[in-house]
């Protein structure tokens, strides 16, 4: 299946997300290499044709486009610029697309010294998690130069259905730290709206759709509302990982001088889920934290 | 245009709400009969056929269905329940249907005081602001006695695009205070986004485009970020209105001993929004209070 026509195309990171990500572009017919921590995770794309590499700089020697799925900032960190990283094997003109959510301060630095080579860093992270990954339908916000972005824009596509340029290195991060700080607030408001609900003696469902259909309405309501009241806490996006994000955020504001109330607020109560032992349960385990403040039963909805 | 046949109905509280929704029971081919405390405003309706009466107690001696839309509590219960109130005219059989939002508990009290008169109150607050109202496609939120509600639903429907019944009397109250805590928290997070983004140097316009396609999507969002970027604070829906509705849902939950650390943080941000001369404009003000407290310029986006 693969072009060799197509631009070369490297993958680092295959967890979760990456492995179905990765499966897009060598459906896209681009010649893959990849590399991941535990090589286990490697087996069914090598299956499909894709050339397992030992470390992050023979991936990068074999790749114009190298794209990085990773956890935290210092992952990031150690597989582009460490001892055997990207920048030790990559040649000039080529692109690094780094999808992971990390500080915007780490991309810009890592843009610079990809710059020195002839390279370029592009922040791409992404929101829609694993279900967005499978099937393609990510939303990616992307920072960096813009003819780097341009020439990595078509493997982007094979990965996500709503992709938009939001600047100069970093901005990328900065779109999706923003995605984070709407997504956690949004739902604050809704597990505060569900206790007023139960607390006040008013069917939650009943609620949920009589406001539905106006200015109430949001993804977090129509999503994770119905899950609250079916108490289904499985991870569609987990509170460590928001936790995570959210203190990007944060330190991202203290260097800014920014005063974000609401944001502290959920970070807090985030913690307090962690606290409870919900940090690998969805984001919508908030509304546990909630209800224990109110005093409301488990299970009893 | 008024046809016989029709249940008459009467309508108490022609303000900005009040006046198109009683346009709408006039176009049905409802005898009308309303009331206003300033005169004045009663003279378009009755120019289109409406009867005008002096005291609530007489619109309710002519109408088999009486609505109030009142901005507070007490006004709410001095026209029902005061001197030449509703209840002094009503006759067995009637409903009444508050669409104001006030107090769930005083709507209880007042239904209760009209069915020792064979009457029923349906308290059925609305959302979708003067625009809603204008075009008859207003949320609204019903509660008490089903059969009356059934009774007044064919009106509502001239008013409403979705009705929903919501439970015993004062659910429809407490299904419009959810409403407020879902799009004031909401709007607080927008705000925040907001903040960040021009803080760290993101074009706040391109973040609203970035995030809009996925989990960060809310009405509050795609309707007032655009607002605030344009500094339009012309009011939607006012920060005054909004700050008694918050007050009410302080003092349900006060009394059902529910916490709701979200709703009374952005509670107290909007007091800061009327304390900078605010009140009167609309809910998107919150951003303000948030850019001053993280030092941003008015003006300068």
């Amino acid at each position: 299946m693969t072009q060799p026509d197509k631009t070369p195309v490297g993958f680092i990171g295959l967890g979760i997300m990456g492995r179905p990500m990765a499966g897009h572009i060598l459906e896209g017919g681009h010649p893959l290499t990849v590399h991941n921590r535990t090589v286990s995770k490697t087996a069914e794309l090598a299956a499909r044709g894709a050339v397992v590499s030992g470390t992050p700089a023979e991936v990068a020697a074999r790749s114009k486009i190298v794209i990085t799925m990773l956890s935290d900032t210092p992952d990031v960190e150690q597989v582009v610029a460490g001892p055997q990283g990207v920048i030790a094997g990559i040649r000039p003109g080529s692109v690094v697309v780094d999808m992971s959510t990390i500080s915007p301060k780490m991309e810009r630095l890592l843009d610079e010294r990809l710059r020195a080579r002839d390279c370029a860093l592009v922040d791409a992270p992404v929101s829609g998690g694993d279900v967005g990954a499978r099937n393609g339908t990510l939303a990616i916000m992307a920072g960096g130069d813009r003819q780097a972005f341009e020439r990595a824009r078509p493997v982007l596509e094979l990965m996500g259905r709503s992709i938009t340029y939001c600047g100069p290195s970093g901005s990328g991060q900065l779109a999706k730290l923003c995605n984070q700080i709407l997504i956690s607030v949004t739902l604050l408001g809704v597990g505060e709206a569900l206790v007023f609900a139960r607390k006040s003696g008013l069917d939650p469902e009943v609620m949920i759709q009589a406001v539905s259909a106006g200015a109430a309405q949001s993804w977090q309501l129509t999503n994770l509302g119905p899950r609250i009241i079916e108490r289904d806490f499985a991870p569609g996006f987990m509170v460590d990982l928001v936790q995570k994000d959210l203190r990007l955020v944060l330190e991202t504001c203290a260097a800014a001088a920014a005063a974000l109330p609401a944001t502290a607020l959920v970070h807090q109560l985030f913690a307090s889920a962690q606290a409870h032992g919900s940090g690998r349960e969805g984001t919508q385990s908030l509304a546990r934290v909630l209800e224990r403040m109110s005093g409301l039963e488990e299970g009893v909805v």
